[in-house]
């Protein structure tokens, strides 16, 4: 018996170290494929250069749209279209105007939030009241606050690790500030930009209005100007001026994108990779998320050059309107459940195109532990943080009709840097760090299509 | 028996966790100190901005040296001193020019490598022939090189998934190149730059000459150009025409700069953490190395802010000449032999100010392992990557004299976009990124401080 148990042993380990090489072997072919090749750089480089801004319902949406469909087809995935999706229609038709007025003007670095309505056309002035939370603002109350510019001044906290986590715990202030200044009479809200660097750039991004309470603006200001305004309306004769333009149409039919490798076993069996093709109107999105977008289709054409027949089919999704209204994720997981579709996994990119960290997984401990167990094969591309947690916005709406929901997790330190400004430009993606982001969901993808779930 | 066992136990087990979460506890202090203070950012903003490039013997290098020394002993550190070391002195004394000639003139960007003799004063111009390796060169011989210009074209190889590991690949051709060229007849060198970056940045670095062969000219040719070389000479009537000034005076007195945080137990053993203060005169020298200077003395300021007494005594060593000579680490080593020093640890951050990874330790495999014991206490911070390795140039000549000599490895994907060039500037370094490796390496001492080796 004894010597049975060690050749079944053998052979069992031996089976397992042959499959631990070739899928190691095949790995590296992938870094390798992804690294040497510039396609995912220079498309990166036309989405940014040759159509720039994307914000849902603008042209420059629908060219991106239009540029991505023809490219995935230029590369002969076997199937590729357009999923129809109705979007919101913001648009943002000035630059803004702040002013500190105390005896002297100060200009200050101010932009619309996205979704906000436009000042009077004359512009806002008004006394600033500064709040570090809501909690504050609940203890002022109407008569401090009535007929005021509420200025939410809460900082990043920098003791943070993950700048994510410092994210979450300032923006709601820009979520819902309006609204809940609006309660107590404010006749307009600003909001200290969220981000931890010291610059003049202010960062939009979605605001929402809750319906129980009057509309007002809602602007953003940089960081540095935030510092002045506070230090400036300590003086009691000042005033802030705010001046924009913005409004929201109609809703636009728009795409999200979609292409696929068919599956040769189990073509009905389908893994998602994507990112968000919508980005804010101030700069390119190059990480926010033309990273993701271009990562995705990369997954895609790299399998397809090294002449790998998945299992499963993969499909690449391009999601329409992450940025103000998730119209795009949402119509996803609509037509998935309608027609059935069994997802086996959804994997998103859309934490910036910086160097890889791991990823997290919204899923059953069984499938946390199953990606867990490849954790030597990824190692050796700096994938040490496979753990459990949230995933993405777009894929989010999958969740109970999908194993598992994975985020791809780049590291943060510098997302904040650039998200929603002015400085989500092509020339702060880093051409390997992109590159090494797509190999490493081209790997896991290559792992799930060949073991799981 | 059982019942002791158990409670023994659960005794060790008990003191096990109160260190570690003691440990852990303490780690978490350090990261929230140095990620909530400015000063290990603005005093690299000072070293960039206010002094700029030093090169050895120059007078910025001076200006460093006081800057340092002074910045220590207003941060209190228990001593503060110079420690003599005589250095080479190399000066670049023109912008090099470099124009390929066929018919019309293309100019090219060039710059001399760090210890290159000048070109005659009116320059020098001859055929170019392009090798990828000494052995092509070899192969050629006299009769095809004699007389002409060699351009060592070889590039990164850009599948390594180290940086590292693509730059030890190429870097003969720069630290050799002229003498291998030399020794054919070669009338001057010259290399593309060693990046894989393709931008019109050349990079420098040392290269020496042997002695056995004639000093050549030698150059680098940023990679933009060095493609429009590569292209142009297939034309046969294509010449090179090179023109740069620069010499080398008498060896010149500076410094290294140290401070310590004296022990309070056992005051004559030593964990010596450290950068280099000299830089490449092209740009500010920010990654390379002011980083790693003005994060080794943030792991003294962070520990005395927070009152911590070390066990040992810690000294921060701002090495003189790493670039062009290593004669401040040669020093160091020197004089901590001569007095019989006990060297514990000696840490050095000489591969960027970027996104921690982890330590690469050159040590006997116990004190490797005792450091990979701790790797569940620094994995919070990102730190996974701890292994047997490589550690700095500056510490590598107190082997021999120290337990452990360690290597902090920052994420290495950007390194090379920067290293050498004029892009090597104080905004290219995030503040976050910068704050975490100092934090990474304040961690890994204090453990070391606390029970090693």
């Amino acid at each position: 018996m004894k010597s049975i148990f060690i050749i079944l042993s053998i052979s069992i380990l031996s089976n397992f170290s042959i499959a631990q090489s070739k899928d190691s072997l095949f790995i590296r072919s992938i870094f390798t494929e992804t690294l040497t090749n510039d396609d995912c750089y220079e498309n990166l480089r036309y989405l940014c250069k040759q159509i720039g801004p994307r914000l849902s319902g603008s042209e420059n949406a629908e060219k991106a749209v239009k540029y991505t469909e023809l490219l995935m087809k230029e590369y002969g995935f076997d199937k590729v279209y357009l999923q129809e999706v109705k979007v919101p229609h913001w648009r943002r038709l000035n630059k803004a105007t702040g002013e500190i007025r105390s005896g002297n003007k100060t200009s200050i670095s101010v932009c619309a939030l996205g979704g906000s309505i436009a000042t009077p056309k004359k512009g806002i002035q008004a006394e600033v009241i500064e709040v570090k939370s809501f909690a504050e603002l609940d203890s002022l109350g109407s008569s401090k606050v009535s007929g005021k510019i509420v200025f939410f001044n809460r900082a990043f906290d920098a003791s943070h690790i993950e700048t994510f986590a410092a994210y979450s715990g300032a923006v709601n202030q820009r979520g819902r500030g309006a609204s809940m200044a609006a309660k107590y009479g404010a006749v307009a809200c600003i909001v200290r930009s969220m981000s931890y660097t010291k610059d003049p750039y202010p960062h939009t991004g979605a605001m929402r209005y809750d319906a129980a309470f009057k509309k007002i603006p809602a602007a953003a200001v940089s960081t540095i100007d935030a510092d002045v305004l506070s230090q400036k309306i300590k003086n009691p004769n000042t005033t802030l001026f705010l001046q924009f333009d913005c409004d929201t149409l109609e809703d636009k039919i728009s795409y999200n994108v979609i292409g696929e490798l068919k599956g040769s076993v189990n073509p009905e069996e389908i893994i998602t990779v994507g990112g968000h093709l919508d980005s804010w109107d101030l700069a390119e999105g190059a990480h926010d998320d033309g990273a993701g977008c271009v990562q995705s289709i990369e997954v895609l054409r790299s399998l397809k050059v090294l002449k790998y027949k998945p299992k499963h089919t993969i499909r690449v999704v391009l999601f329409m309107n992450e940025e103000n209204g998730l119209r795009g994720g949402l119509k996803y997981a609509e037509v998935a459940k309608q027609q059935k579709e069994v997802h086996l996994a959804a994997i998103e990119s859309d934490a910036g195109g910086f160097t890889p960290r791991g990823f997290d997984i919204d899923a059953d401990d069984q499938y946390v532990k199953k990606i867990q167990s490849w954790q030597n094969l990824l190692a050796p591309y700096g994938l040490y943080e496979i753990s459990k947690g949230g995933s993405g916005a777009d894929i989010g709406p999958l969740k109970g009709n999908v194993k598992a929901l994975i985020g791809f997790r780049p590291d943060s330190q510098r997302y904040f840097d650039i998200h929603h400004s002015a400085n989500d430009t092509f020339e702060t993606v880093n051409k390997r760090e992109l590159q090494m982001g797509a190999a490493s969901m081209t790997a896991l993808i290559y792992l799930i299509d060949q073991y799981g779930f």
